[in-house]
């Protein structure tokens, strides 16, 4: 009724390590495609040994369908089964699946597994390898049911029956010309309420929308969503079905481009969750010792006004208040220029969008530096301090937010995901704009605040 | 052949204004409803009314059902029309749609609404309007197909021919017994590839996965993105069918949280983007003023210790480098607790996540802090003072890990969204202990490393 529970399992392990083919067969084959996976990752390899024996390529292939998202080291399994039974199992695979496997090997394992696999499969999944990643291409299965316009209902109906086991899905029909044109689509919606004898060119949706196989794969998510479709042809760039991406993939997309936002943002990559410190402090340190030397220069940068410092110690009391409020700043930039990136298509935002944030940064930097100069004036009784603080807040945040909007900007007219603009980023180089901003309007009214 | 470009819609509104109502009708309803949404959202109020009066409530309720997630201001638009053609348009959304539309209104007009409509759609209505917000029953829909286990594969293709056009998903058809429990689901995929005169119960998939009606949507969107469901069936807590979340409303909930979870980071709602810089400035200045509070204190802990700086000012050099450095790995921290948080259901990860935050913190640190004591030993010839800098940097560093982790666990403990506990809010607390611990140990060792 629910999710399977963890003791399912043990009894399905029982079944296998007693050898007991037919019991452990049909609990097994009754679970879940996805239940399948999660148990085959629990168990040891020489239990999966047992599994390999126990099912068909073409079993092992529905089970790897769900599971090649998850899993870290596919190499690893596919290298304890015989070459012949994964070079089968991948042919049984969706081809998009089957792709996105390879992928993951190196160059001549891929050679040796297409090189045992049928003709017919070997040629589907090398035309799939060709696709740049993350672009329509690269996500798009071949099991997709096209019809031509010319048939009927009923022949549609038939033909979806033989292909119903084989293709990804069957509730689209997509409907080509001689030429494979794409000219239409129907849904299985609307096959089943129309009579057996309705002509497909009637009934057909001749407004199809579609992606190019070039396109970037978040704008094909994009479209989905928008859209609410289950699954959208791809084309070539005159129009040629190729094939379509399914619901789930956009899924996946979606989850692995909200994950990379994320990570960008925090400099970490937060999906290599592991329960080892060593390994986990293995993949922050390079970006933490990066931004130490970035924030060496800060450092640096102070050390050249020591000597002010040492006359005004006060302007010490400030320091992290400054860099630290500007960091906010441009982190809020950054967000929203990411975002921003990612949802909008066009490109004429550019411009609008830095002198929005610059403005916004103005506007948030003269309330917050009026707020600073008077909670200081009271507070140290000094409001020629205070004036300093809060005009190097105004310019330090103004310019925070220039860079945090200009620099994913830049990136992304420059072809790399803006997302590596990152938060540590943007924060530790604002420290340093913001600490000259500092010292230089401190030493330019020096001789007002000092002794005052 | 691909979406349709921004001068269609220039067509379309000539005709609207024109007053030519079969073209423009001919031409509007060939669109993609989510076409029809985004040519509405495009016209001036008067164009609006004229759409009204061509349009059906019914034909208005397509266009609705796919706009109403990108909608801005639902309540205005209502407004506008009559409330007898609302409360039509209402009862012909799809429920959760509907229920989505209501919730944008104040109390007075739901019931004005409720009240006009027919008796049984107003009661569907009421029935989805009482679950409480992200949960499962808030965005699960009841225009689902259900039969007896004892019917055929041919009277069910009957039923499905004529529920067609109400129910939201047809791909899934839900097996009830007499007491409505739910007792098995099957694939439109599974009812077409078999014979008319198979029964139900013969082919039926009887460990239906289905999720309780309380359950937290993102523990809905991970099960249906695992399973990779197109619908998921959501029951009481017996196991009584109440409707089903379709994978359109999974994608949205998806979109939601990854947005939610990185406005949580960078401490600004990126999804109220604005053209107006007032509008931005006025969302994102009580962060700000907020976190230049909490930066006050640290400014203030800075202060009692000005006369330590003003002996020794070559302190005040490193502050923005320890606070800075600590403060990308308290983000670092966070950004994964956050993530695993959402991605774990178990709750025994607890302690050992912020164990192997401090131990990643510890390690982190003490590389970060050997690397600091070289540099600074070997720039400024003084390996005492390197020394305090490095040790303050591997303190700073684990307390930073340890509250960006604690944090948000404790928040996702407490019940409230662990997002919030948001990065510009870790990394200025994380200023104020770095500080802390700085100064402390500075002065503990001041004798040593001054004057050498």
């Amino acid at each position: 009724m629910s999710e399977p529970k963890a003791e399912d399992f043990s009894q399905l392990r029982e079944h296998l390590r007693a050898n007991d083919i037919q019991a452990f067969r049909s609990e097994f084959l009754d679970l879940h495609i996805y239940d399948q996976g999660q148990f085959y990752l629990k168990l040891e390899e020489d239990e999966r040994q047992l599994l390999y024996a126990y099912l068909s390529p073409k079993e092992m292939a529905d089970m790897f369908d769900v599971l090649e998202e998850e899993q870290e080291d596919v190499e690893g399994l596919l290298k304890e089964m015989k070459p012949s039974y994964v070079a089968e199992m991948l042919a049984e695979m969706y081809t998009d699946n089957a792709v996105d496997t390879l992928k993951q090997l190196d160059r001549q394992d891929v050679a040796k597994y297409l090189s045992i696999m049928s003709k017919e499969s070997a040629a589907e999944i090398k035309n799939l390898l060709h696709y740049e990643d993350e672009t329509a291409g690269a996500i798009m299965t071949t099991e997709y049911v096209a019809i031509e316009s010319q048939q009927t209902v009923g022949s549609a109906m038939r033909l979806l029956k033989e292909e119903a086991s084989k293709a990804e899905t069957i509730y689209y029909v997509f409907v080509k010309d001689v030429n494979d044109f794409l000219v239409g689509v129907i849904s299985l919606r609307d096959l089943i309420v129309n009579d057996d004898d309705t002509l497909i060119s009637d009934i057909m949706n001749e407004r199809v929308i579609s992606v190019k196989v070039g396109d970037d794969q978040q704008d094909v998510a994009r479209t989905m969503r928008d859209y609410d479709f289950l699954a959208i042809p791809v084309t070539d760039y005159d129009g040629r079905l190729l094939g379509i991406v399914t619901v789930d993939d956009i899924i996946d997309v979606m989850d692995e481009e909200a994950t990379s936002d994320y990570s960008g943002l925090a400099g970490v990559d937060v999906d290599e969750v592991t329960e080892n410190p060593f390994k986990a402090a293995a993949k922050r340190l390079p970006w933490l010792i990066t931004l130490l030397f970035l924030g060496m220069s800060t450092a640096t940068l102070i050390g050249r006004y020591e000597e002010l410092v040492s006359e005004a110690s006060i302007l010490a009391v400030f320091i992290s208040l400054i860099t630290g409020t500007a960091g906010n700043a441009g982190t809020q930039s950054l967000a929203v220029a990411v975002r921003r990136l990612a949802v909008q298509d066009d490109e004429r935002g550019f411009m609008s969008l830095i002198i929005g944030e610059v403005l916004t940064g103005l506007i948030t930097g003269f309330v917050t530096g009026v707020t600073i100069f008077l909670i200081v004036g009271i507070w140290k009784q000094n409001f020629m301090l205070g004036f300093v603080i809060g005009m190097a807040m105004l310019c330090a945040i103004t310019v925070a937010n220039l860079a945090g909007s200009l620099i994913p900007m830049v990136m992304d007219k420059l072809g790399f995901d803006p997302a590596v603009a990152s938060g540590p980023f943007i924060t530790t180089l604002s420290d340093l704009t913001s600490v000259l901003i500092y010292f230089n309007i401190a030493s330019l009214f020096m001789s007002y605040f000092i002794g005052s």
